[in-house]
């Protein structure tokens, strides 16, 4: 008797505490569509400041503004983390174009992030199309030598996640200079990541680890638009050339920073739960989805929780990491710095997806506490964010590490974001106010349950 | 033993079943974002033919240039059906202006869909803001006569669905003039149905009914901002008088028509499966999203269905309604002349909540049916389509009736529908290519399940 009286009990406890998040999570959504700052935060990062590259003025602006932004809301701290930071200068507009015997036809072009300059003049060239960088080990040297490599694989279409399709073309951008390097190419030209056709290039880091300085070469994105005159062009003649100049310029690492906002824990101030995005951008538009939305998300995230009253159990931080775009040294400091403090993080949460309507989050975690999640999934239904599946959490929380710790990262409706990233349309028009707050809601949510039911130890 | 023996042979054929369904689902998907042609239809109804009131010249390009592409698909059949249409005509660009004391402020407006014009002068009135039209009651005739009355009460921005949001305040623009005038007011202007914040006014359909002729007012929609401003500015002045000039005019009807293409069905050709959406569109725009998008959406349905070899079972007819925005003709057309040919329809699909990322559908159906697709839902999870509802099929097939008639319209996400729905803004470029294959896809996986399944008569 005695046993079913408990069960009773225990059930309607159960029943109580699902009903009371019922309601949290739907005061959370109608404030964030009715009474949010976070899109008038986007406007003035996308209009009043604009592109945020790693070591830019504008960067610098931003650090400023988000902090001064965040001390309004009444936090327990608000600090800066000091991170030295890559700057690298696009200098100059690219210029590119094909030169079929007497016709020159201008492209659109720029520098991939971290790419070295051309010569002065341009490097004026033949073009050999591949699809692949393991087509240059095929090729060899003596098709590539003296020649620019255009990269020329689109992103699968058919995929629905744009995402997968992303990390399947993308290591055309990463490597496709170092690689073709060593075959003797004289520059590479990458097909913009973008699933559209249009006149805009896609910027993005591009790497060449250890390869020897004097074997550098540069490398560019070439809009989609381009990419197909270019193929088609080269299959009409395959001895035309391609001028490329870029006046791009890697300086010495500079001082920047994390921006850091805290409201302590009223239980357990030692675990820490972080929510963030970042606040460095490329630099052909504003970054509004890359990363803009992810910071003022992530600052509407506290500012709600302070808003209604709710007191965190744990510490809740809100962390704008620098440099995420080519470094990520803000990442990486971040987590030094919880290392030397012998800090205990139970949870991240991280949006860089952009701010489209949202729609679950990828769980980077072990199964036991992915299952815990998945208990919620009912109360996100309403919201239909009830999407949850194992997978990356995000970059800049990637190197955060501690004893036990859930990772997730927001996911929204992936289908535009490929055509804003890194472009220069990622504007702040491209952005949709209730998308973006409906984003907001959803980790502020996810956020409100772990810090009342914790992770799993 | 034998009653295992069936049964584990009916497991294995659903098994089969199943399995089968989900590649031919598979195959829907990847061919609407690989190889679709709905995109490039929009194109050229949006940018080369453009706005289609009912009655407009533009209207009649649009039955032609769609009869002529459903022409080239291979189909059965492609037809006409003739239906007489209201003919409004918007005339000279509407002006407006609040006049407060001496100064003069522009205030953006467009007269509603239906509404008689100002006299020739324009009209200049004091202004009553009301928040409902039982408010018009309280206030009666002695605080109404001679005034404008503005309609300001804001679409709901809490509520997550914004259709929701626009059938709480949507009887403002469809009753608003008529109520007023009852009250002896001189003109009505209501805030554009919009989420947004911006300076664009929504038109769309206002009536009447059977008030006298002497006495309908001219109706008008005011831009969000605009009616920010007027209601800010009647705090400070409720005397202040605000301006209003149109000419718009109701001709006599015109003949216009529907467009039907027509697949024989294979097994049951007198079972009839339709799918559509409305090729009229308001002026202002091109009309891109409402309903472009379900025009080239259900016109892909068919020719997927061609194009992948798949020969239905039932009779699949694609039709493109003309007129739902200001009259409904067509839908009432096609349900007459199914009525007189004793056609006998099963389903019927329509797309007209714009063409953002599909969710899923709203069925209009009994229980057994909705019963019965809800176990298709597992096919459309994978492509995050699985929002299965009761509630509305669509407004053009709405008259439709049938022995036994299941309705369903597409579900996308609604959240930046009225940030386009019936104003300028609702152009070629506010559509994402991605997003509106994907509806495409969505709408023929469900006319194939219903094709091959039948529903519970």
């Amino acid at each position: 008797m005695k046993k079913i009286t408990t069960l009773l009990l225990l059930n309607s406890c159960l029943i109580f505490a699902q009903s009371s998040d019922e309601l949290q999570l739907k005061e959370i959504y109608k404030q964030a569509l009715t009474n949010s700052k976070c899109y008038s935060w986007l406007d003035y990062l996308s209009n009043k400041i604009g592109q945020r590259l790693s070591g830019s003025d504008n960067a610098g602006k931003a650090v400023l503004y988000t902090k001064s932004e965040l001390e309004t809301l009444g936090l327990d701290r608000v600090y800066l983390q000091e991170v030295m930071v890559p700057k690298w200068v696009r200098g100059e507009k690219e210029t590119a174009y094909i030169q079929n015997g007497k016709n020159k036809t201008n492209i659109p072009v720029c520098a991939l992030g971290g790419s070295v300059a051309t010569p002065k003049n341009g490097i004026l060239a033949e073009v050999i199309e591949v699809h692949s960088l393991k087509e240059l080990e095929t090729l060899g040297t003596e098709k590539i030598k003296g020649k620019i490599v255009f990269f020329n694989r689109p992103m699968e279409a058919g995929l629905l996640n744009t995402f997968e399709a992303y990390g399947g073309a993308v290591d055309q951008r990463g490597a496709g200079a170092r690689e073709a390097s060593k075959y003797g190419a004289v520059g590479a030209i990458v097909r913009s990541m973008n699933l559209r056709l249009d006149d805009y290039p896609h910027t993005g880091w591009m790497g060449y680890k250890d390869i020897p300085k004097t074997q550098y070469i540069p490398g560019a994105a070439i809009s989609t638009n381009g990419a197909e005159l270019l193929s088609k062009s080269l299959k009409e003649n395959p001895k035309l050339k391609f001028f490329l100049k870029q006046s791009c310029m890697q300086y010495d690492d500079v001082l920047s920073y994390n921006v850091v906002g805290e409201i302590k824990g009223s239980e357990h101030p030692e675990k820490i739960i972080v929510v963030g995005g970042h606040l460095d951008s490329w630099d052909l538009a504003d970054g509004s989805h890359d990363d803009g939305a992810g910071v003022v998300q992530s600052m509407e995230v506290v500012r709600m929780i302070k808003n209604m009253g709710y007191k965190p159990k744990n510490t809740i931080r809100v962390v704008l990491f620098m440099n995420e775009e080519n470094g990520g040294r803000g990442g990486d400091k971040y987590n030094e710095l919880a290392q030397t403090n012998n800090e205990n993080h139970i949870f991240a949460l991280e949006s860089d997806c952009g701010g489209f309507t949202p729609r679950g989050f990828s769980f980077e975690c072990d199964d036991a506490n992915l299952a815990k999640a998945q208990t919620w999934k009912a109360l996100f239904e309403p919201y239909m964010t009830a999407s949850f599946t194992k997978g990356h959490g995000g970059s800049d929380i990637e190197p955060l590490q501690s004893k036990k710790i859930v990772k997730a990262g927001l996911k929204p409706d992936s289908q535009r974001y490929f055509d804003y990233h890194h472009a220069a349309t990622d504007k702040f028009d491209a952005v949709d106010k209730r998308e973006l707050e409906l984003g907001a809601a959803t980790m502020a949510s996810l956020i409100y349950l772990f810090d009342q039911y914790g992770i799993v130890e």
